[in-house]
């Protein structure tokens, strides 16, 4: 909800994504829980198999957080073969192994082949099990493949909406271009390497005024690590500016005019006989 | 525990994975159901900020099903910042974007670089924010990137242990082959934290000394900004020392002895009676 329009999530972009079957659920609470992450993901066509309390299950819209379309969409059917009988691929998310000669993948190998179903407008359907016991074969048998998350073997069962959530993250992730890692700039631009220039220049006087860059020998170094550290953060125009005020306040020039270099040679402190680091 | 031999589950091949760190997550639910995710996918370690409803928590080991290993290893924290002290590599969990210049990145797309700083033996820790609200600004300034799920627009707000499952999936499916970019630390360390909070509030107080600051009620909205560029330079343990010896040299504080705080009060400008933060 969140004051979306529920029109938007149509996403006509993305071909229709894969059909979500939850296969004989116990708990409503996990019904809803799926149809969030399949909202989440942009997936829309929930259908049950004989929910253990019925349904519609209010503790199921309680607890979809807003996915209401989902399950508003969402279809009851008695069993798992008329459940999918208009689907095109079938595949069964198992936890376990089964005896089958069936083949077994993960969610994130198999999504390129979803995905080049769905974008030839066939219609792709992914069974989940119960919660407690997970797919039957006799469910799993229906499906051209296995589909297992790779987990830590010592605890590797999942909650149902989990199985769900991973399914569906690895059909939108996808989908769509990885996009480059982003740098929002808050309303400023790149700085200049000019004013990244001046910037030092500023910090190295200052410096150099306050006895820092010594012994004189040693300040190339010093002051190519500090460059380095300020390169390193890709400063924009704005925060050069914050900078050049944060040196100003530090070394006490605030107030100066530009150029009053003797009244502050009068404010500073004096540097003690003690001083030696 | 389904039997399982908790030694498996250290899985000594994997480097040491995120720490996870909930801050002020409200309810124990979630807290367990984290675990769960985490223990899914062989992470270990959980550190709680502030939990609304206090720790331990009955509730938390309830949804675990299972995963009381990492409750009980799991600890509690006053603040984000004790909570991350001894960490080295920060990143904040989002749902929306911030005005603010940082990193914007996705979980799969980070993967590789935290694994990389796994590998070296470095610590990263991933902040998660309480539910309703999502990390607070004064959190995400601490990390060194945000992590953002790209989901349905729509509807883009996951539930609690849905976003940690995300993230520790990502860290179990990520392998380690591509080695790419890296960073030399010049015989030095990645600063933890904790380095990295003191050296902020050296900056911050001498900056308020100088009458930076101001107004007052900027001054949240500054200090973010600070922190957001040095957060950018990934500084390490050397480079920190070096800008404490820069800002001292620029305050002209060079000569005072370290633990004059009660002067420092006296020498403070008055905050007049309009501030109010």
């Amino acid at each position: 909800m969140a004051g979306t329009d529920s029109r938007n999530d149509l996403e006509v972009s993305l071909p229709a994504g894969p059909t979500i079957i939850l296969v004989e659920p116990q708990l409503g609470e996990n019904i809803g829980t799926t149809a969030r992450a399949m909202y989440n993901c942009g997936l829309l066509d929930l259908r049950i198999v004989n929910p253990r309390d019925g349904w519609p299950n209010p503790r199921a819209h309680a607890a979809a957080s807003g996915a209401d379309l989902v399950l508003d969409r969402a279809r009851l059917f008695d069993s798992t073969v008329e459940a999918i009988a208009d689907l095109q691929h079938i595949y069964a998310t198992t936890a376990r192994r089964r005896d089958m000669v069936k083949p077994v993948s993960s969610p994130r190998r198999s999504m390129p082949e979803i995905h080049r179903e769905a974008a030839r407008g066939e219609r792709v359907g992914i069974l989940i099990g119960p919660e407690r016991t997970g797919l039957h074969n006799d469910d799993v048998v229906l499906a051209k493949a296995a589909l297992e998350v790779p987990l830590n073997p010592a605890f590797s069962s999942l909650n149902l909406a989990q199985a769900v959530l991973l399914v569906a993250y690895e059909w939108r992730q996808t989908g769509l271009e990885e996009t480059e890692i982003e740098m929002p700039q808050a309303g400023s631009r790149p700085a200049t390497a000019e004013e990244v220039e001046n910037l030092m220049r500023h910090l190295e006087d200052d410096l150099v005024h306050g006895g820092f860059l010594r012994p004189v020998e040693r300040r190339p170094v010093m002051v190519r690590n500090l460059r380095n550290i300020f390169e390193r953060s890709h400063l924009t125009e704005q925060e050069v500016r914050t900078l050049h005020g944060v040196i100003r306040t530090l070394s006490g020039r605030r107030n100066r005019k530009p150029s009053s270099e003797t009244t502050e040679e009068l404010e500073k402190p004096e540097e003690s006989a003690t001083s030696k680091d």
